[in-house]
C-alpha cells in the first residue's frame, strides 16, 4: 500500500521564472527597496508556487479535520472527548472562532469527519470517517498503516477538490480533544528530543496534569519500536486521524500548486509528516502564527519556516491561520496592483 | 492660542461597563479560555475604546498626512523631496503601496495636502497646506506655534470628519521625504536619549549618511532649547507638518471613540506628541507593526503599547496599520458572531 503512492510525481517543483519575475517587479515598486519587509518575501515565494509572477491567493479557504483520539482514555485534556462532536455541530452552524475568522477573510470553511467517535448526520458535513477515533496509543497503535494510507487519501482528495474548485490559498486545521498530546508523541519519535520540551497545557492543563500527559507519551514511547525514517509507520503507532488527514490535504494542496497555510502546533506537525513522507511540498508550506504550545516553534525550526504572526494564541482549528490569510492577499495584492517607479514618476533613491 | 485648544473637554473616558461586558462575552464563547491571545485582549479593548460590548471596526480609513521638511537640505535623505510631492500623485493614482493595503482591508484612503512644497491641484486631495514645507530645523524654527496649532487643527477637523461619515477606524501615515529625522529629533528632544538610539537607516542610508544623520540632529538639538514640558513648543522647533497633522488627527479621532491605529516610527511619534498634549486620548491608539526604524521601539514603549505584527517593514504611508486592519475587525468578529458554550451545547472544560 505505501509503495503505491502517487505524490512524488504528481508535486511539481516550484516556478523559478515566475519566481524571479516577481522579485524583479517587487524592486520596481514605488517603495524604497525591500521597505515591505517580510511582504515582499511572501509575495515572491507564492509567485514561485504558484506559477505566477502576478499572484492571486483569493479565494482561501479553510480545511478542517476532526477526529477523536483514544489517548484521551489517559485523562491528558482539559476537555471531555465529546466535545470534538460538539464543536463539528458549532462549526456547522457557523459559531466557532474558525467561522468568524474564515467569514473576515472572505474564505469557506469545509469541515471532514476523518475520525469522529460518533455520528454525525449533517448535511454540509464531508462524511470520510475513516474509523470512530483512533485506538489509545499507550496501550496499541493507534490504527493500522493501511488506515493512515486511507486518511492521506482522504486529505488529498478533500484538497485537490477544492483546488480544482478554484480555492488558490488553503488553511489546514484540526478539531480532535487529545491531539496536542499525539503531535507531541510523533515530534518526540521522529526527532529523539525530550517530550517535556514537546509539551505544553493544550486547552488548559495545570502543572500536575501536564506532568502526566509528559509521562503518557514518553510510556506510549517505550511501548512501541518506533523507527523515524517510517513515517508512515510512525503515524499509524502514534498518529491521530485529523493530523493523517491534514498531511493528505498537503500533499494534495502541493500537486495542485496551492499554497498550504499552516496553523498551529497540530497542523504544523502534520505538515512536517507530510514533507516526511514527500520533502517536495516543502515550498508550498507558509507559517501562519507562533502558538504558546512550546512544541511548535521546534516544528517550525525543523520546517524551516518563521511564522508572520504572533499573538499568544492556542485555539487550533485553523484560527491563526484564517487570521493571516488577509497577510498573504495583501502580498499578493503588493505585486498584482502596486505602479513601478516609471509608470509613476517617482524619482529614485540616490546612490 | 495653545489655552484655547478644545480637546481637554471633548475626549471621553473609556466606556468600563462596555469593556467588561465584552469580557465577560468573551470569556463564555465557545474556545478555551484566553485562546484566542492577544486578538481577545484586542476585542475587549475596542469594546471600551468604542462604548460597544459587540464593537464593529468596519469600515476604517487610512488618513495620509504629506508635508515637506526643510532639514533634507542638510542632506539626510536617501530620497529627494521631490518624492513628497510624486508620492501624493500616486496615492491619488492607485499606484502606492498604501492603495493596495487599504483595499485588501476595505478601507478608504484621504490623502491630505497639510505643507507639501509644491502645488498639487488634483480633485480629490484634501488642501490643508499650512505652509509649503517646514524651515530647516537645524538652523531655525521648522514652523511657529501658531502653525502648530493650525495642523492639529486640520488633523482634528479631518479625523471628526471621518468619524462622522461612519469611518469607526482610522489608520494615522504620512508622506514627507525627511521625516525620519524630524521624528528622531523630537524624541531625543522629549525623553533626553541619545540620538544614536533613535536614528536609522530611514528609506535606505548607508553607514556614513547615519552618521551625518545623527550629527545634524545633535547640532539643532544644541541650537534651540528645549523644554519637554511644552509640547507644542517643541513641535514647533522640530516638528514637521505631517507630523502635527497627525497628532490632530488622534485628538480628533478619540473625542469620536475612533480608535487609532498606529503606523511606524514617525505615526508613532506624533500620536506619543498628541498623548503628550493630552493622556486621554491614550486608550484610543492601537499599535500595528514594529518598524525596523530603532526609535520605533522605543516610542512604543514610551506609550505601553505592544505591535501586533513584526514583519520588518519600514515604507511608512500608513502601510503597515493597513495591513494590520483585518486583525482588528476579525477580534470585533470573535465577539459578535461566536456561539457561547450554552448557546452551542458545548461542554465546558474540567475544572
Amino acid at each position: 500500500m505505501y509503495e503505491n503512492k502517487t505524490w512524488p510525481q504528481a508535486i511539481p517543483p516550484i516556478d523559478e521564472e515566475a519566481r524571479q519575475k516577481a522579485e524583479e517587479r517587487m524592486n520596481q515598486l514605488t517603495k524604497p527597496l525591500g521597505s515591505l519587509g517580510r511582504l515582499e518575501t511572501l509575495a515572491i515565494d507564492l509567485a514561485g508556487a504558484m506559477a505566477d509572477p502576478l499572484p492571486d491567493c483569493d479565494p482561501a479557504a479553510v480545511l478542517i479535520m476532526a477526529a477523536d483520539h483514544g489517548i484521551t482514555e489517559e485523562g491528558i485534556s482539559a476537555y471531555p472527548s465529546d466535545v470534538t462532536e460538539q464543536m463539528v455541530y458549532n462549526f456547522i452552524q457557523g459559531g466557532a472562532a474558525i467561522n468568524a475568522l474564515a467569514k473576515q477573510a472572505n474564505a469557506q470553511v469545509r469541515v471532514v469527519d476523518i475520525g469522529v467517535q460518533g455520528v454525525i448526520d449533517v448535511d454540509s458535513l464531508r462524511k470520510r470517517k475513516i474509523r470512530p477515533g483512533t485506538a489509545n496509543f499507550a496501550r496499541t497503535e493507534a490504527m493500522t498503516k493501511d488506515e493512515v494510507m486511507q486518511g492521506l487519501q482522504v486529505g488529498w482528495e478533500e484538497a485537490t477538490d477544492l483546488a480544482r474548485s478554484g480555492i488558490r490559498l488553503l488553511a489546514i486545521g484540526e478539531m480532535g480533544i487529545g491531539n496536542t498530546t499525539t503531535s507531541a508523541a510523533l515530534v518526540a519519535a521522529m526527532t529523539g528530543l525530550p517530550v517535556k520540551q514537546l509539551v505544553g497545557r493544550g486547552t488548559g492543563l495545570d502543572d500536575e496534569r501536564v506532568l502526566h500527559k509528559i509521562q503518557v507519551i514518553e510510556k506510549a514511547l517505550s511501548f512501541h519500536s518506533i523507527d523515524p525514517s517510517d513515517p508512515i509507520d510512525v503515524l499509524a503507532k502514534l498518529g491521530g486521524l485529523d493530523v493523517v488527514g491534514m498531511a493528505g490535504a498537503v500533499l494534495g494542496a502541493a500537486s495542485q500548486r496551492v499554497p498550504v497555510v499552516m496553523d498551529g502546533y497540530i497542523s504544523t506537525v502534520a505538515a512536517w509528516m507530510a514533507s516526511k513522507i514527500e520533502p517536495a511540498v516543502l515550498p508550498y508550506l507558509f507559517a501562519s502564527h507562533l502558538s504558546v504550545e512550546p512544541g511548535h516553534e521546534i516544528v517550525l525550526n525543523e520546517l524551516g519556516k518563521t511564522p508572520l504572526l504572533a499573538l499568544q494564541m492556542r485555539l487550533g482549528e485553523a484560527s491563526g491561520a484564517a487570521l493571516s490569510f488577509p497577510l498573504f492577499q495583501a502580498a499578493c495584492r503588493v505585486l498584482r496592483e502596486m505602479a513601478t517607479f516609471s509608470e509613476a514618476g517617482v524619482s529614485g533613491a540616490s546612490e
